[in-house]
C-alpha cells in the first residue's frame, strides 16, 4: 500500500525473505532463554545495519534514511530484540563517524563495523530521562584522564557490549554546556554492569551501569568538551525513525499473526474472521499499522533532502509507538486466551510493544516539543 | 510535512490564495443563510474543479489524481460547503465522460463544463443507503420512455441543479443487474425536489427527490441497461479519495484556527498555547490531520499509477472521516465557550466535520469492506 | 440498572411521563424557531425543579441531591434546553436563600419561585472563562449605589429574565478578595443583552451583557463585600452536578433513540440491529449512559450526606461531559444519513452533547482540580 | 469516594490491612519464581474467601455479593494471581454446595472449605471458549463409570489442585443438552496436566488438560446429566463480578503506585506530578478506576436483591476488563522506563490486567450478549 520505490520494494523483499528464513526460526528460543543469537549479526550488516549511516569513506554504506527505515521496519517485524539490537548497532558507529577525531574513527569503527565489537549508549539517569541538561554523572580530569562518577539506567546491551558513549558533565553549575561524550572502551576502563530484567524485547539487556572513579584517556573525548548534547542531537532524529518504524514493523507482525489466526480458528461453527468484530479489530490493526508507516517513511524522506525533520521525526515516533500499543493489544484480544500463552508471537508482540512509548523522548515529551514547534512557545518549565 | 512534488505545491499555493481572498471572506454570511456563492463557481474551474477529471478530448483537464486531491484538501480547509459542492460538480461530469454516449457527452458536458448548468447525482434511499443493490425506485420502459417511480434522500444540491444521475432498478427481482443509470433534464423531465434542513455544510442543500411518473428519454440511459452500479463504481474510488481530502482540508482549518485562538487567548495570566493540556490538544488535531493527509495522498498516488486502489480510498475514507471528527471536537474544546457560537469557524468546522463518516459508505461499511480485502470472506450478510 | 430507592423511582416515572406528555412534543418547532415555551415551567415548579434548593422555610421543597439529580437527567432526557434553563432557574433561587439578606429572600424569592420573574447568573468573560479570580468587570461605589462596568459572555437565558446576579471586582488589585456578587433587577438596573446565536441549546440564549456605568443599589451586594466568589462556591458543586446528571439524560435519550431506529430500519435485508457493528455502538452508549449515571448519582448521594464531594462533582462533570459527547456521535452514526437531518432528534442530541464539556469548567479545569486533590500540588499556574 | 456501608467499609479496611500485611512483602518473589505461597491461604479464609458463597448449612459463610465483590478488589489491588486463585477456590465449592449431591457436598465441601484440598474447574477448549455448546470433550458410560476422552486449555492452577469440575458431553448431537458437570477427583481418576507459561498471573497456572479413557465414577455427576451447562451458568455472573472487582483492584493498585511515583521523582527541576500532562493520566487512572468500581458494586447489589443481574454483570465485565487495561498502560506511561522493569510493581499490573478482558466471556462476547438484551436479537449467529 505505500508507495516505495523498486529498489526499495527490493531491499525489503531480500531482508524480508533472510530474516524469515535465518532469524525467525531462532526467536521462540532466544525469548525464552532472554538471550539473543549474535552469531547472526554479521550476515545482517550486509543489508545495511550497523554500517548503514557510516559514510562511506569510513568504511560503511552510506544508505538513505527510506532505505534505513525499511531496514527497521523489517527488522522490528521479525523481532523486537533484533530491531532494539541493530538500532544501537547503528548509531554508535553513526556519531563516531559523523564527530569522531580520525584516530577514534580508526580505532573504533573497524572493529564495530565488521562485528568483531559491540557497542552501547548511555545518556539516560534515574532522574535525568527526557532531561539531558540535568546529567548528574561527573567526569573531572584528572592528568591525562577524566575521572567518571554517576550511575545511568536502561542501557541496552551494556552487559553484552564493551566500547560504550556515556554522557557526563565536567561541570554541573554549566548545565546543558557541561554536557561531554566520551568513548569508554571495556579493555582500558573499569565499570560495572548490571543486567535489570525488564518486561520487553527480552533478547536484549537493559542494564545499569556504575562508574565509581572509571578513568577514561583524554583522547577519548568524543567530539569536544562540553558539546556533548550537540553530539547526541545528531542522532535524536535518527533514533526517533528507528524506534517509529521498528513499531511499524511491529504492528505489521501483529497484522499478519492476526490475519493467520481469524482464518483458521473456529467458534460457534465459523472462521473468526466471519464475525464483524473480528473484522473490525483486524481492520483497526491495519490502518494503524498504515498510518504508522506513511508518517514514518515520510520523516526518512524529509530526512534524506537534507531538513532536519524534526517535526516529523517526533510526530513519528509519538504516532507509531502509541499506534502499535493500540494494534498489539488488539492482535491479542484477536487471539484471546491464546494470545496470552508465551508460545504465542502475539504475547512477545505486546510486551515488546509496551516500550515503544517511553525511549528516545516518551510521548509526553514528544507531545511538548511538538506543541513547542507548533505554538512557539514552551510549557515544559 | 507531507511530501508534494514542487508542480503540486505551486497549485496548493495559488488555490489556497484565491479562496483565501475571494471565497473566505463570503462563507460567515452564506453560512449563516444557508445560501452559495454560486458565481464564484466559473473562477474555480480555472484551477481543475469541475472539468479536472474530464478528459482532455471531451473538454476537460484530465489532470491526476493526486492534483484533485490537492483540489479537495483546499476546497474542504476553506469550506466545507464548497468541498462537497466542488464534488458533486466534478464527479457527474467525470462519469457522463466515462460512459457516456458521444450523443450524451455533447449534450451536458458543455454545459457542465462551462458552469451554465448544475447536476446532482441520486443513488441513497431510505432503506439503501449503503446496499445499492437493494434499491427501489422503478424504471419501466414504455414506448421511448423510461417511467421511474421511487424516491431519493440525501441529495446534495438537487435544488440548485438541473441535470441529474439517477439510479433506479429496471427489474427489481434482478438484484444489482437490475441497476440502471439515467440522466435526468428538468427541463424534459419533471420530479419533486424537497430541500431538508441539515446539520452540516449548510451552504449545500441536502434533499429529497420524489419521482411518480418521471419520463425520461430512452436515450437518457447512461452506459448500459442494467449495468448502473458498475458505472457509479468507478466514481466510488474517487468520491471516497474527494471526502478524505475534503477531511483533511477541514482538520487543517482546525488546526490553524486552534493556533490562532491560543496564541491570543489568554486564561489566569498566560497565553492558553503555554499550558501542557492546551498545547496537547493542538498536537493531537496536527497529528490527525498530518496521518490523514498521508494517507489521502498516497490513495490518490496509487491511483494515479492506474491501480484500483480499493484498499487505499476504503481506509482514506474510513481514517480520515474519523479523525476529522476528533480534530474538529479537539478544536472546540481548544476554543472553549467561543466555539460554541456560530460566530466562530470551529462552530461550523465541528458540524462540516461531522458528515465526514457517512457518505460515500459509513466508517462501518469501510471497516466491512477492508475486512473482506483482508480476511477474504464478507461479514456483512 | 442503576439502583435507586422507590421514592426515587416514583419520582423519576411521574416527572418522566409529565414531560413526556406536556413538553416533549412542543420540542421540534421550538428547536426550529429558537425559542421556548415559557408557559409550562410553573407547572414543573411541582416536581421540585426552581424550588428544590430553597429551604422550606425560604418558600421552597428543600429537596435532596439525589431528587435533584433525577430531576436533571430527565429535563436532559427530554430536551437539552429544558436542563439547562431548569438548571439556572434552580441555582439563582438556592444562592439568595443561601448567602441572600432577610429583605433580598423577601423581595426576590417570591417572583422567581412563583415563576412569575425569571433569573440569569453572569461570571464568566472574554478572558476570564475558568480563572474567576481575574475578572476584569468593575463594581465602584457611588453614593448609594455601585457602578459598574465591564461585559460578561456565554450568559444563559439573559435575554429572557430579568433578575441577575453578576460577579465583579471593587477592587482588582485584591485579586479574588475583592470578587462581590450584585443582585441586578432590570427594574431599576440598565445594562445591554445581546443574543449571540450558539450552537447547542437553541431553545436558550445564550447572551453577552454589557455594563456601562450600570447603577445597582448597595443593599443589593449578595453576601459580602469581596465574599463573591465564596458565595458562588457554594453552587459550583450543584451546578457540575446538575450538568452531568443532564448529560446523562442526553445520553439516555441518544440510547433510546438508536435502539427505535435500529429495531426498525433495514439495510441489506436485515434490521440494522442485527448487525454486530450496531450492536457495538448501542452497548457502547449504553455502557457510557450507565457509568456516567453512576457516577452521578454517587456525588449526588455524597453531597445529601452533607460532604463537600469537591473530588465526586468534578469527575462526574468531566466524565458526563466527555461520555455525553462520545455516545452522542455514535447514536448519530447508528443513524447514518437520517442523523444529521434537522429533523431528527439524535441531531439536537449531537449539538446538545458538545457543550457538556465546557461550562461549569471545562474538562481540563476538572482534570487539573482532581489531579491536584490527588497529587497534592496545582499545575495550573 | 463510591459509597458503601460502614460494615463494607470495617471488611475492606481489615482484609487490606491484612493483605498488607502479610501477602504483600511475598509478591516479588513468588511472582519472579512463577510460584504461590499456598501456606497463606486458610488464614484468608476467615475473611471470606472460599467458604463466602457457600450456605452456612454446608459449612460456609454465606456473605452477600457485595462483600464478595470487596474481597475480590482487596485481593486484586494486592496481587492479581491471588485475586485469580481466591475466585476459583470460591467458585467450585458455591457450585457444588448449589447443585451438588448431599453425598457430593459431604466428600468434597469439607476438605475444599478447610484448605486441605484445592480445585480447578474446566470448560474451555482450543476450538470452544465463549462457545460452550460446541465443547468437544467426550464422556460415555462404561459401567458404573463414565470415560472422559478431549481436552481443555487455559485451566487456571490445574497444577496445584487435585478435585476438579469438567463439562463434557455425552451426545455431542445434543448440543448444548449433552452437556454435563462431572466432578474428577485425581485421587481416583487419572489425567494429564501440562502447565503452559502464560504472561499475567504468573503466580498461578495457566493448564492444558488431556483426558484419555480417564475414568470417573457415575456418582461424580454434578447436578443432572445433560444439564451441565445450567449448573456452570450459576456461576457465570459471580466469575463475571469477580474478574470486574478484581480488575478494579488492579487499577486501584495502579492508581496508588503512581500518585507515589510521581510525587516523588523528579524531571527539570519539578516532581512529576507538577506537570499537567503527568497529573491528566494520574486522573485519567482515577476516574477509570471510580467508574469501574461503582458498576463492580452496583452489579453486586442487583445480585443481593435475587436479580439475575445479566446485563449488570455483563457490563461490569465488559467496562472493568477494558479499563484496567487502560489505567494500566497509563500507569506504565507515568513510570516511564521504570515500568518497563520487572522489578517494578506496574510492570506486573500492566501484565495482570491484559486478562481482564478475556476469560468469563471476552469482551467481544459481552458485547454481543448486551446487544441481544437491548436490541432484542442475537447478532452472534
Amino acid at each position: 500500500m505505500t508507495i516505495l520505490t523498486d529498489d526499495e520494494r527490493e531491499l525489503q523483499s531480500s531482508v524480508r525473505s533472510f530474516l524469515t528464513k535465518k532469524v525467525a526460526p531462532l526467536v521462540a528460543e532466544h525469548e525464552r532463554n532472554r538471550t539473543f543469537p549474535w552469531e547472526i549479526v554479521p550476515a545482517l550488516h550486509d543489508f545495511g545495519y550497523v554500517r548503514g549511516l557510516v559514510h562511506p569513506d569510513d568504511g560503511g554504506d552510506g544508505i538513505s534514511y527510506s532505505q534505513l527505515a525499511i531496514l527497521m521496519e523489517e527488522a522490528g517485524r521479525c523481532w523486537g530484540s533484533l530491531r532494539t539490537t541493530m538500532n544501537i548497532l547503528t548509531i554508535v558507529p553513526y556519531l563516531i563517524s559523523q564527530v569522531g577525531s580520525p584516530e577514534q574513527k580508526a580505532r573504533f569503527l573497524p572493529p564495530l563495523l565488521s562485528g568483531e565489537r559491540r557497542a552501547w549508549f548511555a545518556m539516560t539517569e534515574p532522574d535525568a530521562g527526557s532531561d539531558a541538561a540535568s546529567l548528574r554523572t561527573t567526569a573531572h580530569l584528572d592528568g591525562d584522564h577524566y575521572v567518571l562518577s554517576g550511575s545511568k539506567v536502561y542501557i541496552t546491551n551494556a552487559s553484552h557490549a564493551d566500547i560504550g558513549i556515556v554522557m557526563a558533565t565536567v561541570d554541573r553549575s554549566a548545565g546543558a554546556k557541561g554536557i561531554t561524550a566520551f568513548i569508554v572502551d571495556r579493555a582500558e576502563s573499569d565499570y560495572e554492569v548490571n543486567d535489570i530484567p525488564h518486561m520487553p524485547v527480552r533478547g536484549t539487556s537493559s542494564c545499569e551501569l556504575v562508574f565509581t572513579g572509571t578513568r577514561v584517556p583524554k583522547e577519548n573525548v568524543l567530539g569536544e568538551v562540553g558539546r556533548g548534547l550537540s553530539a547526541a542531537m545528531k542522532a535524536i532524529n535518527v533514533g526517533r525513525l528507528n524506534m517509529s518504524m521498528g513499531a511499524v514493523g511491529l504492528s505489521q507482525a501483529a497484522l499478519e499473526e492476526s490475519i493467520k489466526f481469524v482464518t483458521t480458528r473456529e467458534q460457534f461453527g465459523k472462521k473468526l474472521g466471519e464475525f464483524q468484530l473480528v473484522q473490525e479489530m483486524v481492520v483497526e490493526i491495519a490502518t494503524l499499522t498504515e498510518t504508522s508507516r506513511l508518517l514514518g517513511m515520510n520523516a526518512a524522506r524529509v530526512l534524506d533532502r537534507g531538513e532536519p525533520a524534526r517535526m516529523e521525526c517526533s510526530m513519528a515516533k509519538y504516532y507509531c509507538g502509541e499506534s502499535v500499543n493500540k494494534a498489539a493489544t488488539l492482535a491479542l484480544q484477536v487471539h484471546g486466551g491464546a494470545g496470552l500463552m508465551e508460545e504465542s508471537p502475539v504475547e512477545r508482540i505486546f510486551r515488546d510493544a509496551r516500550e515503544a512509548t517511553i525511549p528516545e523522548g516518551t510521548s509526553q515529551i514528544q507531545i511538548l516539543q511538538m506543541g513547542r514547534e507548533l505554538i512557539g512557545v514552551s510549557s515544559l518549565r
